[in-house]
């Protein structure tokens, strides 16, 4: 039981996820709104808009107004998302208010690059060598690797450790390259794909081969096992993860409409609470901002624990 | 790794557990489509009815036509449930088509016992006591101890192991004492307290004090950990889970209407069979099953899996 963490950093994603996949339109005021209210559970990081094509993605058409718009709370760091320069410099004029790094991001998986983004492995990793530039030149610094796709894939199956492990090195190569300081290492299980075996041999294999930055796990909770997955990762010492609050965000790549995506922040907290590890969040004021995302979408969202209700009025009365 | 079992058996207890806590009524044909659906996918255990009082679970009056209905399919075993002399004396009407056996049950909360069933630990294990003579006097075999809220009580807060272990042991002696073979002890988290962290001190307790015996689960997810507590349980070797496809059932303890109960089956099936672990489970005729339980009832269930889906397609085409 040594390795548990006795701290966990979770990072929120349920707004930039969850507002780009609904059909919406969401008020911009809404999102605002609930980017608010998780600042006040406790959490310290919040995912607060993407800064993508308003074509591509018309849910974060608003991207501006939302970061202009919320009540910034001393403690908490909000970041944003983006693919690109254009991306960057509208991230870039809210410098103040947003946390910026960037990433170098690769894929477990040929066949996904090639349906997701349209190009070969070799061209993702030229992508990233001009991703990368583009950062250096605006002087915002590299400092995390994401792998997607890390677990599995819908297009070619099951992705081996040794797989992912590739992927990775071919980004920490990169990174070397350019001078970057990697202090984060994104495992994202995609596609829904992962189990707690899978965790164990790819966390481990990583950290063998790259014991100097920590571990992050994006988990999705597409087939129930989300919450396993990181229990397996607590077990082993992982205390950094992505998850979204009620399970905001779905999965496109599921084939089902309304399935599951990430995995629901309040279940996360109260995993790590209920075995003694540390997350700074207040469960109950998550459960309320969760039942605000969930009036705000205007549909069930997939939490349990939404659901079931904390256990902190039970304790109260015992 | 090496402590995974390379088979897990699987009560399934959806039919028992869902018909007796939904409004309905459920349409008797509609329960034995379900028990027959479920006996074709490779489950090879079903609680079929329960033999209560039609005044207290109204949902179970049809027992008798349901028990009489299904199609007993080789290799399966249909089991009920019932807690008193007359209830033995119904499922006995119908040893040709169910297993018979009986239980001891404790639970882990004195403030449970009395708020569920209105008697001190004193008086329950005095009743225990009686239901062996009459099960014993009736031929049936008691074979399996249970312990209900053995993690923890909506009444008295986290149940520690060495007070469920010491329920346990009252219900070891009553079974010594009357020369009861005890093949299971059942852990059952009635009301959805249990953690991953929680079923290792537990399990291993147990295992350390009652050798012989197998252990297995009985898990709620009514917040969202019961996959992750089921995978903590495969890491320790246990086998034996009960589920309810689909999750059907609910929490009536959970104080909050349209809580998730029982871990769905579906999932608890895909977490082993990803994990290399046989449970002679047909997944995608399963998911089937699981979506004729939520026409059934009517209203959505909370498996994810169901909304999600299976990986088998994907791995056709990958």
């Amino acid at each position: 039981m040594s390795d548990l963490p006795t701290t966990v950093d979770i990072t929120e994603e349920g707004p930039r996820e969850g507002f780009q996949i609904e059909p919406g339109p969401v008020p911009t005021a809404d999102k605002i709104a609930l980017i608010d209210a998780l600042a006040q559970t406790g959490l310290r990081r919040i995912q607060a808009a993407s800064f993508v094509s308003p074509r591509i993605v018309p849910g974060w058409a608003d991207a501006e107004a939302v970061v202009a718009g919320f009540t910034p709370r001393p403690g908490v760091e909000y970041t944003a998302l983006w693919f690109n320069a254009a991306g960057l410099a509208r991230a870039q004029g809210f410098a103040g208010r947003l946390t910026l790094a960037g990433s170098i991001t690769v894929t477990g998986s040929e066949a996904f690059t090639r349906k997701n983004l349209n190009r070969s492995q070799a061209e993702q990793l030229e992508a990233q060598r001009r991703n990368v530039a583009v950062h250096q030149a605006a002087g915002v610094a590299v400092t995390r690797v994401s792998v997607q796709a890390a677990f599995g894939c819908n297009y070619s199956g099951a992705v081996p450790a040794t797989q992912a492990l590739a992927a990775l090195s071919d980004a920490m190569v990169i990174a070397a390259e350019t001078g970057c300081t990697i202090q984060k290492i994104s495992l994202a299980d995609s596609m829904g794909w992962a189990n707690p075996l899978q965790i164990e041999r790819l966390v481990g294999a990583v950290r063998t081969r790259f014991p100097g930055p920590a571990v992050s796990l994006h988990l999705h909770d597409t087939r129930g096992l989300g919450i396993a997955c990181a229990a397996a990762g607590l077990r082993l010492g992982v205390a950094q993860f992505d998850a979204a609050v009620a399970g905001l965000g779905g999965c496109p790549f599921a084939g089902h409409p309304g399935a599951p995506g990430n995995i629901a922040t309040e279940e996360l907290v109260f995993l790590c609470e209920e075995m003694g590890i540390e997350t700074g969040v207040d469960l109950e004021a998550l459960i309320g901002a969760a039942a605000m995302a969930e009036r705000i979408v205007g549909h069930r969202l997939p939490s349990n624990l939404l659901r079931g209700g904390g256990l902190a009025a039970f304790r109260r009365t015992a």
